[in-house]
């Protein structure tokens, strides 16, 4: 089924404003599962949904946190978000980090005691659509061993960074610091299918290809060393300088954990290209390199040549445009979440039926 | 031969003065020089110093450049190097950097027009040493197509990030955003050996492991196009923030080309971490850490786990102590050099004698 996006943006709205979220925090967390689907992050879209309304619903993060600034030095801001829903924080960090970059020309801020923010690519959008260079990072529960190791010590720790442009798109970049992201394993494991030597190594850190192991074991970091070298650094802006939990004192929140506080960190910095140079000549020469690389000569069989983040921005317009699709496992799964929160007076059988007649 | 690290260094330090540099320019450019030589990353240590004696005589970089701040604000500086060499004015940036973020807790310098800076972790070292965190990155002559490309338009594109500690050596992240070391296929051809697929594409952009066909062709991002992504993210923190040369407009270095300019361009970004906590907490924290995951369970056949940039730190040690093994290759090349440059007015016929002797 297509459902139009503005049905969508209500209905998961009225979702976080069940769940006891004020009209600011509802429309936050709501931009963020929107960003992800509309992008096609799909697994930080409307299928992480009901994985945040379990979480609330069990207390296991604060939807009206206290958050305060623990440490303010000028450019460099460390928050505490007292437990509160990273689609929260996330939200209300990147604002602070944006204003202060702004006011000073580069800014730092770290955010302890947060929850899961969602798709990454939420942060470093807003940074590009303020003209701004973005890198933002965040700890995660831990899958990855530490080179040599055998243990799950080190999250899959994301990065995201923006480079604004002006007529195209801005560049961003978004990717997980491990090979492979866990849920194609899990896919794998379902359809009971061998996955690829170098994904993943197993309970006693051995290279293996069947899924099931690597469920048992740990996944493995892009290009070996390198990859395991991104993620300790990312522990170490997040985590480290946020004198936060890290390793096995972060909480998986897969499966049925829905109760205990998560505790990851986070790391935002902000960097204003205006302070270097006049900004529309930056902005200019950002798109002179984007052309200059997409017109670059193609490799055999290729039809285009896409910058990082690109694919993502079609999409985006494309499901603006068009609707977003929703599959019937993905409809079935949110139907039983409507129920469960007592949304559904009406008793609409299927989620289209529900969406289309309750938005 | 084994030579003494004080012999080294002393015969370092006469080559840069033979040519021309200034006592405290001489100086920085060993150290640069013998970074490399003592933590192991050999392509820019000794076997580099021929390079940048013929490009020092050629004009092709700068040996008393007239460097400028070209924008100053707050804490971000835009550097003109004049065509300086890189050996000289990365040490003189860096400390710019250092000076503006104890200063700061946070800043940021981008260098314009400047040439090839040496071994990458010289730069993280003087960082961690200051108690600071630091990312440096480079762009240089190209060798990677974009995805989906075949033709040479980004470079390698270093990354390198120090996390200092308190007892323990500091985390350092040194790595190219290459899968494979260029000098590494190189070694293949002339040893005629394949090497693995995924490693490069030939000049059509198919993977090859023909190493030739390599050689004619493109070296593959780190993980596919996320290696990609992070080299386009290098280029735009380097070229696009300093309004400089990127793609095919940076000159290869390589062979016999020691007089065109090179234009490559350098980003540095220092952090504080005592604007966040008390810095003897953060650095026990980070000793902490280290501890760890260092005490992390093994993998089946693995006796040590080691956090990034600990084995350069060792070798480091262990050269300083025993001295640095040459081999006759390396040797003889370096002979040829010092009959070139006339500093063997005595005519020792090796390497070893002509250093004990001299020096």
């Amino acid at each position: 089924m297509t459902i139009k996006v503005d049905k969508i943006r209500s209905f998961v709205y009225s979702v976080f404003k069940e769940l006891g979220l004020s009209n600011d925090y509802a429309k936050k967390s709501m931009e963020v599962i929107l960003q992800a689907e509309l992008t096609g992050v799909l697994t930080h879209g409307l299928a992480k949904l009901p994985f945040y309304v379990m979480r609330y619903r069990n207390n296991g993060e604060n939807i009206n946190p206290d958050y305060k600034i623990i440490n303010n030095h000028k450019s460099n801001i460390l928050l505490d978000a007292d437990n509160g829903s990273g689609l929260i924080i996330g939200p209300i960090a990147l604002e602070m980090c944006i204003d202060r970059t702004k006011k000073n020309g580069i800014s730092t801020i770290v955010i302890k005691n947060s929850g899961h923010f969602g798709c990454g690519n939420y942060y470093s959008w807003k940074f590009a659509e303020e003209n701004l260079i973005g890198i933002v990072m965040t700890n995660t529960s831990p899958l990855m061993a530490p080179y040599g190791g055998k243990k799950r010590e080190i999250g899959t720790n994301p990065i995201t960074i923006s480079i604004p442009a002006k007529n195209h798109d801005p560049i961003i970049l978004d990717m997980a610091t491990s090979i492979a992201a866990y849920g194609k394993i899990q896919v794998a494991a379902t359809e009971k299918k061998n996955i690829p030597f170098g994904w993943a190594k197993d309970r006693e850190g051995l290279p293996t290809d069947d899924p099931f192991k690597a469920l048992e074991g740990t996944i493995e970091p892009l290009g070996s060393y390198k990859g395991y070298g991104l993620a300790v650094i990312v522990d170490a802006l997040t985590s480290l300088l946020a004198n936060s939990e890290f390793g096995d004192k972060i909480t998986s929140i897969d499966g049925l954990n829905t109760e205990s506080r998560e505790c990851v960190s986070h790391f935002m910095l902000g960097i204003d290209p205006s302070t270097f140079y006049n900004i529309n000549e930056f902005l200019d020469y950002v798109d002179f390199y984007i052309e200059y690389m997409k017109n670059s000569p193609k490799a055999k069989g290729v039809e285009e040549i896409f910058l990082p983040g690109e694919i993502e921005f079609r999409k985006f317009r494309a499901n603006n445009i068009n609707g977003l699709s929703i599959n019937k496992d993905q409809s079935d799964k949110l139907m039983r979440m409507i129920d469960e929160l007592d949304l559904n007076p009406n008793g609409y059988s299927n989620f289209e039926e529900f969406i289309n007649n309750s938005y």
